[in-house]
C-alpha cells in the first residue's frame, strides 16, 4: 500500500454545511466516512454497519472497557461511540477517513490518535451562518441565538486545529481539503517508503 | 492583504529537475523568486536586482553585519546572500516566495526564519538521477557518482523538511507544491484575519 491512509476530523458549527462537503467528499472513493456505534435502536431504512453499528448496552461497554474507541459520549440515555478498529481497517486500505464530530469530540480523538487531522469548517461570516440557520425554517429565535454563540465559543478552540476552511461554497472547499489531504501525504513521515525506493532504487 | 505570503525553501540534488520546476512555478503571480545578493561581478546580460544584487564586498559585509541576510556563504572567492529585506517585502506583498538553495543553506534559514516552509525534491529513484545526469553529458562517471553519494547524504536530512516531492512529472510537482502552499493558507495561524471577520462579520 504506498498511498498513505489517516483520519480527517470536521468540525464546525450547525449550519455550517459541514454535512454538505461530507456528502460530497463521500462520492470520492479515496475517502470513507467513520461509521459510529451507538446502544439506540435503528430507525426505518437504518442499516447496521453503515448508518451505525447496532449493539446492546453490554456490547459497547465491553467495547469500551478495552479502550475500543476514539470517542464516546451519551445522549439522551443512549450511548454513541467511534470504534477504532473501523478507522484503523479504513486506513490501513490508504483512505482518508472521515469523522464528522464536535469541537469536544475532535479535542478526545486527536488525545487518543495524535496523527489525525483537524479542519474545522465555518461560512465567511456570523452573519451569513444566522441567515442559513434562520432559512431551514426549523428552530426558533432563542435556539438559532444560542448555535450562533457556541459557534462564536467554539472558534476560540481553533489553534488546537490543523485547518480552518471558510465554506462559501462546497465545491473550493472540497477542494480545499484533498489539497490538505494531498500536501499531508508528502509530509516525510508519511513518505518512508518512497525515500527506501529512490535509495534502494537500482 | 488577505493573501497569506509565506517563504518557500526548494533544494534538491543536482538532477531533481528542480530548475525545471521553480521556472514553471515562476509563470504564475502568486510566486515571486527570491533575487541574491553577490560580490562578484555582473555577466553579459545579468541584469542588477533581476539575476543578482550586484554589490560590493563593503556593501556586502556591511548588511551582513547587520543581520540582513537569511544565509550567506562564500564561493570561489565570491560572497553570496539571502537578502532579509527583499523577501520580506515580496511576502507582505503576499507572494509566496521562492528560495531554491541547498540543504545547509535551507537549515540555516529555517534557523532564522522558522516560518518558512522546506521542500525536498527527488527523482523517483537513484537510478533515475543518474541517467539524467549521464543524459546532461556535461559531467564524467567521477563527478556523477559523487553527486549520487551526495543525494543519498542529502536525502538522510529529509525529516527536517516539511514536505518531500517526487519529480516524476514537472507538472505533478507544481501541482503539488501549489498545494502545499493552499493547506499551509488554511493553518490557523495564517487565517487570523478570516477568524475575526468570522466574529465581527456583523
Amino acid at each position: 500500500m504506498s498511498i498513505k491512509g489517516m483520519l480527517i476530523v470536521i468540525s464546525g458549527p450547525s449550519g455550517s454545511g459541514k454535512g454538505t462537503v461530507v456528502n460530497e467528499l463521500r462520492k470520492n472513493e479515496m475517502y470513507a466516512l467513520s461509521v459510529s456505534m451507538t446502544t439506540r435502536l435503528p430507525r426505518l431504512n437504518e442499516k447496521d454497519s453503515v448508518d451505525y453499528f447496532f449493539r446492546t448496552k453490554e456490547e459497547f461497554l465491553k467495547i469500551r472497557e478495552a479502550d475500543g474507541f476514539l470517542e464516546h459520549a451519551e445522549f439522551v440515555g443512549n450511548m454513541y461511540g467511534t470504534p477504532k478498529s473501523y478507522v484503523e481497517e479504513k486506513i490501513n486500505e490508504g483512505k482518508a477517513v472521515i469523522l464528522e464530530i464536535d469541537v469536544i469530540g475532535a479535542l478526545q480523538v486527536k488525545k487518543i490518535f495524535n496523527e489525525c487531522i483537524l479542519i474545522f469548517l465555518i461560512p465567511p461570516t456570523k452573519e451569513i451562518l444566522r441567515e442559513r440557520l434562520i432559512g431551514r425554517n426549523t428552530e426558533d429565535a432563542i435556539v438559532i441565538e444560542r448555535r450562533l454563540k457556541k459557534a462564536e465559543d467554539e472558534i476560540t478552540q481553533i489553534d488546537n486545529y490543523d485547518y480552518l476552511i471558510i465554506n462559501d461554497k462546497v465545491l473550493n472547499a472540497v477542494n480545499q481539503i484533498s489539497c490538505i489531504v494531498s500536501a499531508e501525504r508528502l509530509k516525510p513521515k508519511n513518505c518512508k517508503l518512497k525515500v527506501k525506493e529512490f535509495i534502494g532504487g537500482e
